[in-house]
């Protein structure tokens, strides 16, 4: 259970406050994604939420900007389609740190295919609030797809809520990525305790056949 | 003479043309400047721009995307105050990479003579349209002053066009950055050449005293 954060959505609280309380529930890696920040702000913030997140054992992603996650000595990036292409971001952050990619399109999944990256994102599973410069969502269906086409750790994106994460994961994803679900529930522990009860038990049924 | 590119000022001109036609009338510094770009579309304007430099002697640097300059290898980079910090971006770069910093208060003059940067650009000379996030001007004035407490290399950055580079030289700057007088121009090589000329007179008046 992966949580990509949102500041703007998080109605007002502390992002590392909303963070923690996630992680308290359950969610096992956090991406920190700022869109409209300036570079000093974003190094600043990341290092608070490094702060807050070391001794957890969950790993902090850096949405897009590499220069941010060495800045902070992160545990990797998730980039997208317009991010810095893949192999510069390995050379950059080297062989040990986790790289996950965006595809939006079943020819983008085959495509991460050639990449040695750690996991891909198919994104949008489905259309949302959140991101809205995204292509055609997915769906079940093409999430089922695009889990049988990727030699790669898969996770869906976009719509994952109490509703669908079960269902996604049934689908064949390893994991699910969550945002306005955790972020913007009144309680973000006990939403993320509840989302994780639902995978756990389609992971645990998928694992008994 | 140091060129600042803005592509929404260039008449809808090719990037590297308008470098290219800089660089032979006298440009000697070059500073890609993109705010609006993804991080992609960043890194490959920046490999044109590179190969476009290629055997000027031209140094290339960006704009504060260290991850951009690392991805390109570019000379190095232009950090402002809300950029990366200066200590982190030299430990990114390396101890070979030019770093440029702006500063835009007395107090920041002073600060950076803790740092190691390679200049310093007084930021703005005067108000401008090109950049409009910026504090008090500091005037030809305020200039001096900051050529008198800094240790580094100085330019001038904000309104620097023919009618005021000469007096920024004689304010005491090592150089000028200049954006519109020069992409602006419907000439890029004759407005380039027509400022270095006013350019090195002054600073030839400065060496014989």
């Amino acid at each position: 259970m992966y949580l990509v954060t949102d500041r703007g959505l998080s109605l007002g609280r502390d992002l590392e406050e909303v963070v923690l309380q996630a992680v308290q529930g359950g969610v096992t890696l956090v991406q920190l994604r700022e869109k409209e920040i300036d570079t000093r702000a974003f190094i600043a913030l990341g290092k608070r939420l490094k702060a807050a997140l070391a001794g957890t054992g969950v790993p902090l992603l850096i949405n897009d900007r590499v220069d941010v996650a060495l800045a902070i000595d992160a545990d990797g990036v998730h980039i997208g389609q317009s991010d810095m292409p893949y192999e510069i971001a390995r050379r950059l952050l080297g062989p040990d740190k986790i790289i996950g990619l965006s595809v939006e399109t079943m020819d983008e999944v085959v495509e991460a295919n050639a990449l040695d990256v750690d996991y891909v994102a198919v994104s949008p599973v489905f259309a949302t609030n959140t991101k809205t410069d995204t292509l055609t969502p997915f769906g079940y269906e093409g999430l089922r797809r695009a889990c049988s086409l990727t030699r790669h750790p898969i996770c869906g994106i976009g719509g994952m809520n109490a509703e669908t994460v079960g269902e996604a994961i049934a689908c064949g994803a390893d994991g699910v990525a969550v945002v306005s679900a955790i972020v913007s529930a009144p309680d973000p522990m006990t939403a993320s305790k509840n989302l994780k009860t639902i995978i756990d038990n389609e992971l645990d049924k998928k694992r008994l056949g």
